[in-house]
């Protein structure tokens, strides 16, 4: 059974296992073993390490285990995705693994930045630059071009976008169900 | 010559040219070739490829041309490290290259998150939480724990922190340099 790893700031929220415990069943019911980072049990004290290493390291080794990852991409503190999921995605790549990804904000980067406030159109480039005078991309994608292009290149399709209710805007598992078809999909192709 | 890839949000400067024909100079001064995204010439009208998968295209051929990275994770737009650079961070990790970092801001995550306003110590768990009950991390880290262990990981060393002036915030390049010594160190003591 191939193995995917559940990237996302899931891992923060307070109710995470149950959480992890919902997308691994999903996984399963698709065919595939969910890899949560949230199942690495971490035992600090009997060793002495720093608990963010042996999280790190933990963390690494599901990674080079899996065979596929889907990310949630949803902007996290920010316009833009939660970095330690971004991190993984670069590594799953890096290891020739195929990357899906959603995001529970159907709505772009550049616009999300003017809704945040403190961009504008310069009129001599015609582009958008933020309060330090650095460019804002303006491609329609979700993220940063690495991130939407990476799932593209390496997964064979875009970003999954779909727009959660507020409250449930880390929890609505209708994107990741999505990638969950678009791997069987991939899969088949390929097969 | 060793190949040093330089992933950073300075590509978003408008003098990002200038800066990084400065970085290829350090980079020669101590006897690396840097790698610079912006020097990739696109033509897009040429072969009608949308702008941004040519760039990323052409940012993951040098990534995977590259010897070693170095990585500018200034926080960027938030909290957190400019997402770009930190997936071109995984990507080099995948890929088995070893990797160093810098920031030009010495403040950590968790004290950033809390001068940004939003976020709350839980009186029951005595862990910090942001407004949508999610966890804050607080391990004295720059950034996400997955880009300051990466670092240690897979270069050695911390991420390189250095406070420069509100106007050089992304330009200061004293943390840059840093790593370019720590990486002759590296690489001096594994010959």
């Amino acid at each position: 059974m191939r193995k995917v790893y559940l990237a996302g700031p899931d891992v923060f929220l307070p109710d995470a296992v149950a959480l992890g415990r919902r997308k691994k069943e999903l996984c399963a019911a698709y065919g595939f073993e969910g890899l949560y980072p949230f199942d690495n049990e971490i035992s600090p004290n009997l060793i002495g390490e720093r608990v963010d290493k042996l999280i790190y390291r933990a963390n690494e080794r599901m990674i080079r285990r899996a065979d596929l990852g889907i990310c949630n991409l949803t902007p996290f503190r920010g316009p833009n995705a939660d970095p330690g999921t971004v991190f993984e995605l670069g590594m799953l790549v890096g290891l020739g693994k195929r990357v899906f990804g959603y995001t529970n904000v159907t709505n772009d980067f550049l616009n999300r930045c003017r809704a945040l406030g403190d961009i504008v159109l310069d009129p001599v480039s015609n582009a958008w630059c933020d309060s330090n005078a650095m460019a804002v991309e303006n491609f329609g994608n979700a993220d940063n071009l690495m991130i939407d292009n990476a799932l593209i290149e390496h997964g064979g399709y875009p970003i999954v976008r779909h727009d959660a209710r507020p409250d449930e805007l880390y929890r609505d598992l209708t994107g990741f169900e999505a990638c969950l078809r678009l791997a069987v999909e991939a899969i088949s192709k390929s097969a």
